[in-house]
Order: structure tokens, then C-alpha cells, then sequence
């Protein structure tokens, strides 16, 4: 944790937060702060700021808010499609998207994607803004990404892919396309597509080629989709 | 699994190789292959070619050999150094550089790394060796990266990187440095330096770049050392 995030139900009083008891155990026992110290702010969506630790307990911690002053980082230019990984895969997923910057994360569905993995816990609502609040927590941004479920993938892919693609870059990655991923894709906003482990089937490609996305390799090697995430993110910071 | 990783101990005669019962457990389980079926294997250091599995039982199967005439991928032309991370992430490093194509890691001391780690069973040679022909598996290449681990800092420092870095570029990863990464640092070879979560100590920054380095981040934010090795490999790919 790099910066502790809070939001408007966290305020007890005009410039005092509440943190959680999660909060509150990794400031006592990984930053090994104490009362007094300051610590970095940011509010949720806004700004970046220092605030002092006025009191710290077992599970509870209140900081005073000296001040947000800093804007948060620049979102990435561009936005994750993501076949729904496997639940636990899903919810590191999210937090290192959130982590590098990303602001927008469609999970969509694929004939690899078991059905039982939109119903899993792992990646309910709360469970995708822990992740989300931990990835800003690290990288010090504010900014909640947007997460949206699309369940079922022909109404996604025909009806509102064409319109997330329309005057954006859509790359689509392919193990066995033999166009790498640009390495400087630019100022232009992108759309980073990526499939399940394997790969999309070759109706799906095809499909999310139609909506206009064109296929990259991130070079010869086959990755898996963790790695494949973080490796073509990369390309845009 | 994308490729069954085999060396000389795996034959039992001149074109026959015997899997260990993990390999077995994943041709049955994951890939659901059967008797009969061909298979992509690879030779240590060697090539890549096609076997058939000709036979599959609970804990064993026999894959004959048919022909290894593919080369395996091009190495990257990057080395990693990075500050032994806690054991687990190590473990999981070791398989992603591995899986992105890196050929040689040295896991180096830092003052933020627990003496502990170096005798973790996490990373003992056989942990390494498998998380390595787990890596190659995933990405379909045969050839073993060496795993130095250099314990003491200042003489790997002092009288090894100089070495190292001698006719190469050294990208000494600060996440507070204003210089972002090259996303193309070209053919030259060159030596990634990754240090732990919260980077290495300003006296260590300094000894690494007298040794020849310089330091540039990964954006703005602050990344986990999982997601910058990988995001830093990215850009040799």
C-alpha cells in the first residue's frame, strides 16, 4: 500500500477518515507506522494529498486529511476486452489492470469460459472493488476503473464492440498472428483485446476481426493470459 | 502445457521417452489426449518436434519419439537481475521470465531482502528446475535459462556487474526516475536490474549505476515486482 484510499463514507468529520481493519493492520504491521506519522492520501476518483495519523488501533485507524493537492496519474489510452479468466485468475486480473492504469475492463464471454465462473464469488462486486482499491492502493491513482460483465458474447461482439472500436486502434492478440504488438502504439486510443488461455476459437477471432480489430502476437512465444495482460498493457505506459 | 519438456534420463530407449507422473496427470487431465495421439515435445537445449503417445496410464506415459526438427525461439536479448523476491513471487518470477524468454537470472541480495528467503524450499534447485520446464512447457521453447543466486551484494556489485554490464545496456528499474524505459531498446543486448517492492536503497542505486547502469521507471506509478519484470521484459519482446 503506497497510498491509502478513502471516499466519502470514510469521512467521520470534515477532515477526518475512518480506514478499515485491513487498512489499519497493513499501516501497524507492513509500513510500521505510528501515531503522528504522515502518510500519503487519495481521495476516491480525485485528488492526492498527505494526511497524519491521529490515532491507531488494533482495527481501526483515523487519519486527518492536511491536504489533496496532486492530481492522480494519467489513465492509460487504452481500455482491456478480456474472455473471463478463471475466477481467481479474474480477480488478479483486475487488480494489476487497475494497477498499470487502466480504466475501463470489459470481461466478456467465450465457448472456453465455463459458466460457472460468472456466479463465483471471487469476482462479485465487492470482491472486484477490494481488488480495484488494492491496485490504486499500489500504484498510487485514484481513478476506479469501470468493470463491466458481458455474458454473452454475440450480442457484445455484433452490437456494442463495432461502437467501443469506432476511431480506436482494436488489437486483437493472437499467439500465431506474425504481427507483433507495436511497441509504441501511440497517442491514438487503443483497445486491447485478449482471449482465454488458448486463445479464442476461430469464429470468435473472426467475429471480433468483423467489429474492426486486427490480430498481434506478442512475439512467438505462447503466454499465459496473466502474463499476456501485463506484457500488452505495458506496451501503452 | 504446450510442449512436453524431455532430456536424456526421460528415454528409456533411442526413440522412446517416459513422462514423469505430473506430465502424465496434465496430458490426461488438461490436454485430455489419449493413446494414439500426437503430442508437441521439445529436447533440452535442443529441438522441437512431434511424439505419440503411446501409452497412458494413471502415473506414466510413454511418448515416442517421431522427429525434433523445429528450432526453438530466439532468445531475448535481455539478462535479468533482480533482488530475490519473497520466496513465492521468486518462484513465480522464475516462471515468468522463463515463459517470456529470458536466458539467464541472477537473484541478487538487497538490504530489503530477509536472509530467510535463501533457504526457502521454494527456491531450492529442484524448485527452480521445475518452475523453469513449467516456463518452457507454457511457451514452447526447450532452452534452460541459468539461475545464479548471488548472495552478498556489494562483491556481486562491485566486482561481477562491471562484467555483466561490459558492452551492454543496464536498465536499472526506479520507479522514481523520470526517464521511461525505451519501449524499443533495439538489438543491443542489454541487462534488465530489477530491485524489491519499494526499489533497492539509495546506496544501492548508486553502486549499481557506478557499475554502468541507469535508471528509468515504468510510468508513473508503482508497480509490484511480478508486474515489472514482466512489463519490463514486454519490451523486448
Amino acid at each position: 500500500m503506497n497510498i491509502v484510499i478513502f471516499d466519502k463514507n470514510s469521512l467521520i468529520n470534515e477532515n477526518t477518515m475512518e480506514l478499515n481493519s485491513d487498512q489499519a493492520a497493513h499501516i501497524r504491521k507492513v509500513l510500521k507506522l505510528e501515531k503522528g506519522d504522515f502518510i500519503k492520501i487519495g481521495e476516491k476518483n480525485k485528488n492526492i494529498g498527505i494526511g497524519t495519523i491521529v490515532d491507531l488501533q488494533h482495527k481501526k485507524a483515523l487519519i486527518r486529511i492536511e491536504k489533496t493537492d496532486i492530481f492522480p496519474p494519467s489513465p492509460l489510452n487504452t481500455d482491456l476486452v478480456i474472455a473471463m479468466p478463471r475466477p481467481k485468475v479474474a480477480r488478479r486480473v483486475i487488480y494489476t489492470a487497475t494497477m498499470l492504469g487502466i480504466k475501463k475492463i470489459w470481461l466478456i464471454n467465450s465457448a472456453k469460459v465455463e459458466k460457472s465462473y460468472w456466479q463465483s464469488p471471487y469476482i462479485d462486486d465487492n470482491q472486484i472493488e477490494r481488488q480495484i482499491i488494492l491496485g490504486l492502493e499500489q500504484s498510487c491513482d485514484t481513478v476506479f476503473p469501470e468493470v463491466i460483465k458481458e455474458t454473452k458474447f454475440k450480442p457484445f461482439v455484433e452490437d456494442k464492440l463495432p461502437c467501443i472500436l469506432e476511431n480506436k486502434n482494436g488489437y486483437l492478440l493472437d499467439p500465431y498472428s506474425n504481427k507483433n504488438l507495436p511497441k509504441d502504439p501511440g497517442k491514438e486510443k487503443s483497445i486491447l483485446i485478449i482471449g482465454p488461455d488458448g486463445g479464442f476459437i476461430p469464429y470468435e477471432n473472426k467475429k471480433i476481426m468483423e467489429a474492426g480489430a486486427h490480430a498481434y502476437s506478442m512475439g512467438t512465444r505462447i503466454l499465459r493470459v496473466e502474463t499476456a495482460v501485463t506484457a500488452a498493457i505495458s506496451r501503452f505506459i
